[in-house]
């Protein structure tokens, strides 16, 4: 299906988008951590953005900047539409920006046409997903869900500065990121317009997608022990080749994945240490990361790959070191929401692609305190995020304005 | 079958392979590079029992140390039974110095019965076949086998001294090296008894075994080129991972090396440089060898693993980069020594297990100047060697002295 030519949202997104791309911490390129210059000048370029689409302003005590369209319902509750404006080292323009933007350009319209909403809507520059500054991720959305581990406060970054001063000399207020949390019964919905970060919109030709859930993850560092030989003398059939054995499982991990709708599993990290070409590797080290949209999913393919462990350690004679060291359960988007943007989308005359997410989101944050929905936007280039090379077509901008705008307009308090 | 007790040779192997093992370059453990004051000191002690054991004695050129019973035939030719008396850095008391000490013990009991052979006997104490010193291997069967290379006399060791000058401060001869070569039509055979350095005999139960071939070797540096991504959001069919495409090649090397008997293949080394747990592989190195007695067992073998990498490049949209970097013929041992071999240990009350071998010997530099044989004794705990856990059983040891005097007797001239 061929996209609509570019409306009048797509030029305005890709042109915000440019400009705050503007502000880097690291020239060229874009780079912008967590309460640096570019970071408190992308948060003041936002906040004003926000002031003359309408919106009551404000920076909240850890860098959210906050825009807010009052219902002239007043017991109404509110529904959140945010993103990150952090990025990672010599990033994109888009990752995490776009959710904001799109919702700005949203609003926009929302007062050239004089709309009214059942609910207060608040569009959220979220100060920080990425992690990179402190290895901390989930800053700002986690303050606002009331996730903020007060622990966080001591992290250091790379120069020993600790998160608490920084947050303070850059105008924020660590004695006040307790009371940010908002409560359940305040919050209808949490809405998050980002860019798919992989390839499968792309290669299907579709636009937008509908995020089903953001996916469950489980992370291992695994060592297999097995024994060192002469690779010349030592008879296939009576070594115990720890490389080997790490293929098995890197083999076995791809098929039961691919039985799993969804599923991901990734071997990242794979090495023999101080291997030689004529001995039999003795250990191999190697990481095991799976995902899945579904928390029992995930369990039962992480049993089973526990349990081919099992087999190949009784048949090559070699063992098995398995540490976790993340488990993260999955993040299910709202039914009603995802079936409020896939109407979104149908509307525009594309099919509504139902997709996981396999890299977290602000979302996650979210979810279990109020409902969350997520919409997705092609991402160029193959699918690449994280990266200077990450684009996305300003016609799919536009859809992305025109959809989110639908749903929110179509959202029942 | 159960080995008969250890006879007088035994002890007598068992001890002198302890003694020699006392001068070392480095305590504890036993360490003898090439040329060192403790090699040196070994070639005086083999010397010594060479002549005590009534031969005519010399130390070459190069440091072979070589003891010699002439036949009462002037006319004869001459049967060189050896192995090398250097060793690996922390090494075991067996691997080369058995086949020189079970020689000398044989000598001293061709003295003892007064036997007279048909041909001219020569035991050699090789002077350096491990190639740990100068990168260098076969020094001392190099040149006797006429396989010297003079531009080896350039290599430098890690102290930065020219083999030249070691060899000429040593008391050998660079210049006279040329010289010590030996003639295709003085030499009837080349015998070798050596530790098997491999768990087979030992897995079987069998003390002694007969080597069919020396195995050729080919080795390749593999690097697989994939594509990076994030491990969460790229669906596994739309990847292209060099360490899955790496595991099917490990996997299919296995499992055609097991279809060939004797074959063996090994990934030594293997890495995802740079891996993280949650990026897709761009890149993953790994090392290849493959072994085999058969030259041309090995060309088919290699050919299919070629045709494999071509499949799963195809599948995986990955592509191979592979450099050979080392490919050596097999050395097949004459089937007439291989059946003198045998016949010996038939008469010992022992089957005579026909086996390959995959480490590189001083044999191959005698392969096509004269026929070969090589004698296997079994290695102890699981079949280490390069290591101070080598070890043998002194009632092996005194089967392969009978079994050595008794090829010796019955080889016609």
């Amino acid at each position: 299906m061929k996209s609509p030519p570019s409306g009048r949202f797509g030029p305005r997104v890709m042109a915000i988008a440019d400009h705050l791309a503007e502000y880097t911490d690291a020239s060229p390129g874009l780079t912008c951590l967590y309460m640096t210059l570019a970071h408190r000048a992308v948060a003041a370029e936002l906040s004003k953005l926000m002031a003359t689409a309408g919106m009551e302003t404000t920076i909240d005590a850890v860098g959210n900047v906050i825009g807010r369209i009052a219902s002239a319902k007043p017991n109404t509750r509110t529904v959140i539409v945010g993103s990150h404006y952090d990025t990672v080292h010599n990033a994109g323009k888009y990752d995490g920006r776009l959710g904001i933007i799109t919702a700005i350009v949203m609003s926009e319209e929302l007062q050239r046409s004089g709309r009214k909403l059942p609910f207060h809507l608040e569009v959220v520059g979220l100060a920080e997903e990425e992690g990179v500054r402190f290895s901390t991720p989930y800053i700002g959305s986690g303050a606002l869900a009331g996730r903020f581990d007060p622990q966080w406060l001591s992290r250091r970054d790379s120069a020993g500065l600790a998160m608490e001063d920084v947050i303070r000399e850059s105008g924020g207020d660590p004695d006040a990121i307790p009371k940010l949390a908002r409560k359940r019964g305040d919050l209808l919905a949490y809405l998050e317009v980002h860019i798919e970060q992989g390839p499968v919109l792309l290669s299907e030709n579709l636009p937008l997608g509908v995020v089903t859930a953001i996916a469950g993850a489980a992370r291992y560092r695994i060592t297999v022990h097995g024994e060192a030989g002469h690779a010349g003398t030592v008879p296939l059939a009576l070594r115990h080749d720890a490389a080997v054995a790490a293929a098995d499982l890197i083999r076995f991990v791809e098929q039961r994945c691919l039985q799993s709708e969804g599923m991901v599993g990734t071997i990242g990290q794979l090495s023999v240490p101080n291997g030689a070409m004529n001995v039999i590797p003795a250990r191999c080290d190697l990481s095991l990361d799976v995902r899945a949209g579904d928390d029992a999913a995930l369990g039962a393919a992480l049993a089973d790959i526990r349990a081919e462990i099992g087999r190949i350690s009784m048949r090559r004679g070699v063992s098995f070191e398995i540490d976790e060291i993340l488990r993260a359960p999955a993040a299910a988007c709202a039914p009603h929401l995802q079936q409020l943007f896939a109407d979104a989308i149908g509307r525009t005359g594309h099919p509504a692609r139902r997709l996981m997410s396999g890299a977290g989101h602000d979302a996650v944050m979210f979810s279990g305190l109020t409902d969350i929905g997520m919409l997705f936007v092609r991402c160029g280039n193959g699918g690449v995020s994280h990266s200077p090379l990450e684009t996305i077509d300003g016609r799919d901008a536009d859809l992305a304005v025109r959809v989110l705008l639908d749903a929110v307009s179509n959202l029942a308090a």
